[in-house]
């Protein structure tokens, strides 16, 4: 399990010109990932300040995210990438905009909201790998 | 001229749907501004640990220049507005390159760099309040 | 609007010797309108865990108001302002006291009392303005 | 190449109980490549100012790496993984002084302490895994 | 206790040789006392948002508590140290645990683990002095 | 002077009462000593990527004095503190200058600006220390 993790970061470099350094759209998957680790366990706790906790946790997580991605749409990807994937500006607007208050994860408990989020990301993680195959 | 400073806020505040909280491309532009200011100094001054500082200080003021723009980018602007502004997702993003590495005001003393980054928040910021008056 | 907002701003800078670097009280006054705004956010919501949200965000604000308020204090104003404005050393102080617990902000959803904070952050704007023009 | 990137993320959430929350070493490692990258920039760019920022930003991917790998050991490692693996103490705490100063890469621009520290994380990721695993 | 704790202190900054910098295990010291500082006035206060400001604020000096504790554990103390005193890994593994939540003082408004927090940290404090004065 | 510091430590926690919060001066003075022992590395050590990260971690430590003492002088000390003592605005103003640029110890390696910065604390913690008694 373990080499598979870790396995195609090797290609990856292979085909990296390292003046754009090492981006990888798996550190805002984990954030995402903890969002809903957090909702499940609200869920099965109904302690009052572990969900003041849950949703301070949440709301830093959520933050993280929304540095990520942002680090990759302004840091990593480039105008070529732009011009290729029309829809990447949107892409990643919306799934930061899922990553805040007003209808995003910040202000609820909704699994299916983290779902959304991590749907998101994955597409975007689609397209970063193919243009790091290229 | 303090009157003159802060009575738009006062306009802008009766135009402005509560929900969408404060926002004002301004805290992007005094960083800005302040990247300009160190970019001056360091032309006067010639001591190496003085520029080792400049560097680090420009540094962060970059990286509040990219935060304050990407708020904006993922907290204050919404799908309407960008079908209405369609480059703005560019010009946003242009914006963020300047106050990078790579060609941007990171690795640079090159006072006009900063000069093209204050002229792109100024793009920004005049979308930002054509918006708000709507 | 946009050309009000901005305007002051070159003066300012035709004034601004260099070396004292770029600082504008509108850095606080923004993160006090902030804490107004979510104020009357919570008044129209009463979903418990919003209220918990704009505790814990009005918290982030109230420390940025003092952030940008001690950075005036500590590294704007010389010597000789605070020997002008003998004033200015409480008024500095009673301002950053609004803005944290024990009577202050943090522990209120008292629209007044961003109100009071807002009035204290002009006191010192203006003080501000004056040193900048002489 | 991207399906084999997150496949391994739905095993081992498959045998994560929830109260343990999200935790993942990739987070150290990414860190530590971006180290690595950083190193081979610096070798072909002899621009003292580019050198400046470099240790600037190594010396924050590599405090990254010390949070992460220290939440690993703090949060989610637990009395029977140490027992189980009586090396795990010394083991972390030997990868976080190599990602200090003191002869780790925080001082120095060479590729081998940058592939050291890579080698360590991978050390702790095997344990991570398999007690995921079990 | 108390006495003994910054007794030595005095002994050792004589003792001190520079290259180690300077370490304290009062900076850890003084976050656990303001965590039981917290518990104290949340007995005395049934005010539901000063109880989510406390969380709040306990959950950042208990992340405090873990940093400062970290540091003495990846940066002060050396293999000679770990070697005199086998039971140190699993001590600062133990504070920084308490520290956390899962069982710590970051779930729990009790005052029995705060002061279990803080002889944890006068436990460590008492190995620290005395790695200073040998 | 030392012994002074610490001494009064022992009196202080058994005459706090909780609702005023732990405050503590010795977190300035770790921070001020660190930058003292900042100092006399560099001293001993003419590596140029050393002393990039001397000015770097100075520049954090000083960044670190600020922010106790600007707590200190924002939420410990109240109107009757000023009163009894006029001297403690300008004090506290007197040592953020000096850990600040502009004549500070962020410019420069002279240990006599380190040494000028502790007396400062001292003073100010001798009278934090006087108004705990009372």
């Amino acid at each position: 399990m373990f080499a598979r993790l870790f396995a195609p970061t090797i290609d990856v470099h292979a085909h990296c010109d390292l003046p754009c350094g090492v981006y990888d759209p798996a550190q805002a998957r984990i954030e995402a990932e903890s969002i809903k680790g957090i909702i499940g366990k609200v869920k099965d706790n109904d302690d009052p300040d572990f969900r003041t906790r849950a949703i301070l946790i949440k709301e830093e997580r959520a933050q993280l995210v929304k540095h990520h991605l942002t680090v990759l749409w302004t840091d990593y990807f480039k105008p070529p990438h732009f011009e290729k994937y029309p829809q990447l500006h949107q892409l990643v607007n919306e799934a930061c905009k899922i990553a805040s208050g007003s209808g995003g994860v910040k202000e609820t408990f909704d699994e299916a909201k983290a779902d959304e989020l991590l749907a998101k990301i994955d597409e975007i993680a689609e397209i970063f790998w193919e243009t790091k195959k290229s």
